[in-house]
């Protein structure tokens, strides 16, 4: 008979609850892109063309939540249970996974606007984004000093490398935010490139700074 | 060879269920917050400020719903099996939650109205909280009085705990709600007040309440 | 080594899935009600009470879609395995309960129209909920038929009992439809009286009929 | 004590994301069918007969969608384990899906239009489903040489077979998406012709094959 603890539960409801959130905030990006009302006389090509600000927002975006979702999916493939500290904590992250359809939509509707206004809502978006380290960092910290919420035969070596790394995270993603002081462009494209670099797996760096210790 | 009960159910799926439901309520808080199309000669970030009203009433909501989410965890944290009641009990509790957005709407758009509108658009919204609390305790009161649905091994006298802590909720919700007979957003600052005390978990103070017994 | 059948899977992963699509059934009834902008001078209480068909059509179709889903539950908590014929019937399900909130906002739109909009409003609402039956006692008969995809341990006098009592819904559901030719109102307060009556759990009447069998 | 490996995930938990994914690709279909605001004088009937282009393009996304869901389910019936790259390749597939119904609403606002307009539209939609082959057939192929990810007990002749199956799926869709070359509707109705062909399980011409292997 295992005792129901008090104020500690399973991670894995939690797990569930948190990937319908993600995968909601996937579909809030796709509400954002519309065609307009068809007309007698307009072109589908020019149409779908003029709106290519937005696709391109709707493909960041997409790949921002998805890498967000494969990090804390490694994460919580390490995290067995989880307290109140925890909830709290991924309550906050979920707060901002759930947003950034709303920036995502700024960005689509402003980034080719003329004046400041393309600058800022590239800062907003990268600023958002950025924000959203603080919390998914603080989960994983706050496990790896409360063992007793780890799986059982976790090598923690690994997790303290993975700590590392996701670290840079937040630094790496102000950076690329502001560069939107420069060009608003300039932040997008920085961010489409961390994409591409982030997807490489935390444990492909991690297994290779392992294999060359020295 | 476990014989399928009649008329009793895991409550596994139910919470898979549930959790989906809580899922898509936060989200349609986000669908309520809306851009203006971008026209020549705006200020993205005045227009951003204009709606402050919907980002304050889609921040409590979204801790709101969190809040009646991280509660519902708990008490499936010790509910095992499900009966025909609880299943109707829950319906309703998910027709409460489902709607919340559309309360939050109602906030967000008339809560800086002149008029009678502002403090209705807030006795809405809080009175429509404050009905959640009664399918919620009839939940927690019935599993209680049917100790065949709980899990083994519980504490009784820590459930006993919890509901004394829940049944607390509705009353302060309605006081809380009444505030906005004077100003509708002295509710709401309210309302921003017994979050932050309520996302203290139950577990926090039952325990204080277990160590000081005298 | 259990050898993975090939063209007969496991109930369970179906069974998240339809929990996801019902849930966003519900979802979709809240998005159809919708709050006119906030104008000067107009008065909420006024607002919202104009929108009384929308309500009630939402609440009537909340509350099938959850009876619908508890049944749902109620055959999958016997049947274990699946195979593609019971796939097949259960996408035909989905496709029936997710264009509900589509039918529920024809009628929150037209039931208070007046000349024959608003019957046939009411007709396409039953008719569909109607329709709805026939996959949904297909897959229950199926199951009968082909019992190496049930639980262990079904007691088989229970689920006959059900595959009676889930029969006759589709005839019932025909004849409130068909009230809506007398008016349409008639057949939407038809629709809230079942739901009364049909919530009232499958396994009630069945546990009468077994204890009064004479 | 299970070790905890490291870049080796359970696909249970990509498996309920993924539902949830599909679930809401699902709805967003229904979301692109509105009905106009009600107005005097309009005859319910006409206005809904005035969408059909819509219905059908409603009811072939449905089907399409729920097509790739069950042969998803099929895969990962086999699939017990997931790494870097199967994750990154469900990504790009879930990008696939959760975009058909964007292509779904371009099909039925413009499938009637007059000029190129409708040919357009027919093959942005054809070309993105038949896209989305791609990352389909490199998951089960890279699974198949991935062994040590299946479940114990697959025969891999039949998981050969499918192989075969699936790889056909983006050649067949293509052919069908060219004919919108000819006429938008040729193309539809092919679509519509396959998604009959294709509910017949995988399994069932596998298993014809294995019956008759001269």
């Amino acid at each position: 008979m295992i005792k129901r603890e008090h104020g500690i539960y399973s991670s894995e409801r939690m797990v569930t609850y948190v990937d319908a959130i993600f995968a909601i905030a996937l579909t809030l990006l796709v509400i954002e892109i519309k065609i307009p009302e068809h007309a007698d006389g307009d072109n589908l090509i020019m149409t779908l063309w003029q709106e290519w600000p937005k696709f391109i927002s709707f493909l960041i975006s997409f790949m921002i939540i998805s890498v967000v979702w494969f990090n804390h999916h490694t994460m919580f493939h390490y995290i067995k249970k989880i307290d109140h500290t925890l909830i709290l904590m991924n309550t906050i992250l979920m707060l901002n996974v759930i947003a950034i359809p709303f920036c995502s939509s700024i960005l689509g509707e402003y980034a080719d606007a003329v004046g400041e206004n393309s600058k800022v809502a590239a800062l907003i978006y990268g600023g958002w984004i950025t924000l959203g380290g603080i919390p998914f960092n603080f989960i994983w910290s706050y496990a790896l000093k409360h063992k007793e919420l780890l799986h059982d035969g976790c090598d923690m070596d690994d997790l303290i490398n993975m700590k590392k790394h996701f670290i840079r995270g937040p630094y790496i993603y102000l950076f690329v935010t502001l560069l939107a002081l420069l060009n608003a462009w300039v932040s997008v494209v920085g961010f489409a490139f961390l994409i591409i670099l982030y997807f490489l797996p935390a444990t492909f760096w991690i297994r290779k700074e392992k294999r060359n210790p020295l």
